[in-house]
């Protein structure tokens, strides 16, 4: 086992299982297991939902009871998303995400249960996970659909994979100082035969904040050779030529 | 503005409409904009899907253009599952979380934009925007629904409200679920012989209080083992067989 199995106790419509199904393989989770579903299995309902991702249903394994879908797994998560007064810890789905690597890194088999649609797990269930997941969410409205429940905890599960893809501060074909001065120029050039600055202290102070909005803008290469044509179509230098 | 707008530009199903109100209120988001939606607005369809999260839906601002609805915004986050090649910053949801709480701190007006279903944001609306928030995703199946792509970016945008919590180290030595069970069962079996139990009523809470003890305990596989001789000896079942 490479990755969390997800476990769905007693699932009532067969769509959901379709969307979370879907929302596993989003984020690359394969192993799917049904303790008895509502309407039965296989169910055609489940197909059009899963929008592709129908294989895992094909493979997803069907089990009467939560204590036979669990048998193989050493470290059981019980996904709730209100307290539930029980001896147990709880923890949130990113912290649940670092654990389940944690685990299987070390060779244990890891297994999250959500419980119906309408009522979510029983006690009876939660007794028999080691660790409560509890989602955070708006406590003036916090009933959380089952397939969106699953996406949180896959989604979680998958970005503690790549911890190392942050925040990309654009800096691609960023142009050299000499491509800014040259713009710089050109637009104080051009605005100077038309008699835009009027005054020698005016060209002063409106050449600094034309300077600094050009130097601020974080232009690349390409955009000064763009606005370079823009000022020569503006101010008919391109026909003259 | 307290908390970013969520636009819808373009979107398709009114279903989905439904599906993304109530994923923002899961999370306290309440500003939805849609921009043309493919089957006209006010739309029935949508009142089901939202399931009690009506009033986004009553209160939800229509638009016609993607320029009209991100007029009052100082920041602008166009929401990928691909990558565009646009000389933008790229962050993933939880950046953009932290970065619209320190813009919304600062007295600034954020929006972020989904696209339709089918293909996303066309690249003229990600050109409006400031920031492309890519989502991670499986690239061998990134198709995501338009719900769950408004449910990761509002999640990620609660919980960075929210105090981070306490990691619990894990006991490689640990029994399978499988023994584990086996253990409750056969504790329970023989209490059941000795009327241990005494009524219906207290079986239920007592197995329950037994089962949560067993549970937490961190039992290793040889544990069980002992265990399960002690059960045997104290019950008399070693001399009986």
């Amino acid at each position: 086992m490479t990755q969390p199995a997800i476990i769905l106790v007693n699932p009532q419509m067969a769509e959901n299982i379709g969307h979370a199904a879907r929302a596993m393989l989003n984020f690359g989770l394969t192993d799917l297991r049904l303790v008895s579903p509502r309407d039965g299995w296989p169910n055609h309902d489940s197909k059009s939902t899963a929008a592709g991702a129908d294989h895992l249903l094909k493979n997803a394994r069907l089990f009467d009871t939560t204590e036979e879908a669990i048998a193989d797994c050493t470290r059981v998560f019980a996904t709730t998303v209100r307290d539930r007064d029980m001896p147990k810890p709880v923890v949130t789905p990113h912290e649940a995400a670092c654990q389940m690597r944690d685990i299987l890194g070390k060779g244990g088999q890891v297994a999250v249960l959500f419980g119906p649609e309408r009522s979510g797990l029983t006690n009876d269930d939660v007794v028999l996970a080691d660790t409560v997941l509890s989602i955070p969410v708006n406590e003036g409205f916090s009933s959380l659909n089952l397939a969106q429940a699953v996406i949180l905890v896959s989604y979680e599960w998958f970005i503690t994979s790549d911890e190392s893809k942050p925040f990309i501060e654009y800096d691609g074909a960023a142009a050299s100082k000499k491509e800014l001065i040259g713009l710089m120029e050109h637009v104080e050039q051009q605005l100077d035969i038309k008699g835009y600055f009027r005054s020698r202290g005016r060209r002063e102070t409106q050449t600094r904040t034309i300077r600094n909005l050009l130097q601020n803008s974080g232009l690349s290469s390409q955009e000064i050779q763009t606005l370079r044509g823009i000022i020569k179509s503006l101010s008919g230098e391109a026909q003259s030529r």
